[in-house]
């Protein structure tokens, strides 16, 4: 049988979403301990979106085959269980064989949100970026426009050794001021190594003034990580959703 | 001059609000440090409401008398600036001479948050005390209907050298059931040491089934800490507003 996960978690403690042979500390390591402990054997899940340390998931995916006589609540109500308290099950459902989380996801939803000004939100702080000042909005809004549709990021991916493809499409950048916070929502069909915090930083830095809206098609076009701003903290982000 | 500061915490590391010769870490210690280093001379704060260790806030109200040529918000900006990430002040405001936090507080409103069913809310979770329970939750309104009115509520007071009078006016106590959440609100003219802890306890026990809705009436009148039940942690209640 395959089941699919739907999973939210705090990221502040973890090496972030994937397993590692150095540290088990890591979400998918979490996962995977209780679910075998469960069924007794070893058992590998998959996710939809490979999250960094630091970055907090409130709509992750996984899928994992395996058989139990337990109902979806019952695994459920294990895994919160015995989960610690920082990482979450919202839902576990049964799904058809060929489903899988990664390879199958359409759209994937990330939101990034900054502290802004100098108000203090107490009850927020562990999932936003703590930057406290004030933004060129519309500039950001604009620089956002024409980063949007299909393009070759390779400017705004990390990983320098990375064979495939780095074009990608984004359907839309969202940037919103809010009292306090400003909240970037970025939809896409997928996303390279640190590219959402990549884009945030090259975007905070047109926001400061640093930089102006149109360079954001130079940026594209010169393919090379230098060309792109600092890769923004990832406390400030979150995993929202994944579309099939 | 008498400033009003309008405050949020996160109470999880705190001995509470009120300053203690023993320990320095209390909300009131905090913020009064912060001032006094701004005034360059020692400053006393009052607090509306003295909420025990580990309970939160997201409508405490002070005021202090100073002299400072700050503004309001250089005053605000300040404070947030070196208070700990976990205290914030969400605005300051310059408030008539006879302005006094506790003793012209007409209304205060804390909100007690559960943790019901099987669900985990991962990013509230330090908010809410997590029982995972299912409630009768008709039962819980019953009995929170005896409760609201003017009562002597020694019985739900912990102090038991209590010397002042023991009566208050309960105006209202919603029980709202959310999905994987159980939220009581009390609105009333003030709540005496361990009050509203010792009310949720009493409800979370008829939502058990342990207590009928009807013994409300013989806890009032027993005036005796052990007719009540037990008191809830303090981690699932939040000062939520203070009315003048």
């Amino acid at each position: 049988m395959n089941y699919r996960l739907d999973i939210q978690y705090d990221g502040t403690r973890y090496e972030g979403w994937q397993r590692q042979k150095t540290t088990g500390n890591t979400i998918q390591g979490k996962i995977e301990e209780v679910l075998s402990r469960m069924l007794e054997t070893p058992v590998q899940i998959d996710g939809a979106g490979r999250t960094d340390a630091g970055v907090h998931a409130k709509g992750q995916v996984a899928n994992v085959h395996m058989d139990t006589e337990k109902s979806c609540e019952e695994i459920c109500e294990y895994l919160n269980r015995y989960l610690p308290e920082d990482i979450g099950i919202k839902e576990v459902s049964q799904v058809q064989e060929r489903f899988h989380s990664r390879l199958l996801a359409r759209k994937k939803i990330y939101q990034y949100r900054i502290a802004a000004g100098y108000h203090k939100n107490v009850f927020e702080r562990k999932y936003q970026c703590p930057l406290h000042e004030t933004f060129d909005v519309d500039a950001m809004k604009e620089a956002a426009r024409l980063l949007t549709g299909t393009h070759d990021f390779k400017s705004f991916c990390s990983n320098k050794r990375m064979k495939k493809s780095t074009e990608r499409t984004i359907y839309s950048i969202d940037v919103e001021s809010l009292p306090g916070e400003l909240r970037i929502t970025y939809t896409g069909d997928g996303f390279l190594y640190n590219m959402v915090r990549i884009l945030t930083g090259t975007l905070v830095e047109v926001g400061r003034g640093v930089r102006k809206p149109e360079e954001m098609t130079d940026i594209l076009l010169a393919c090379h990580r230098e060309a792109a701003g600092f890769t923004a903290p990832a406390q400030g982000l979150t995993l929202l959703k994944v579309e099939y």
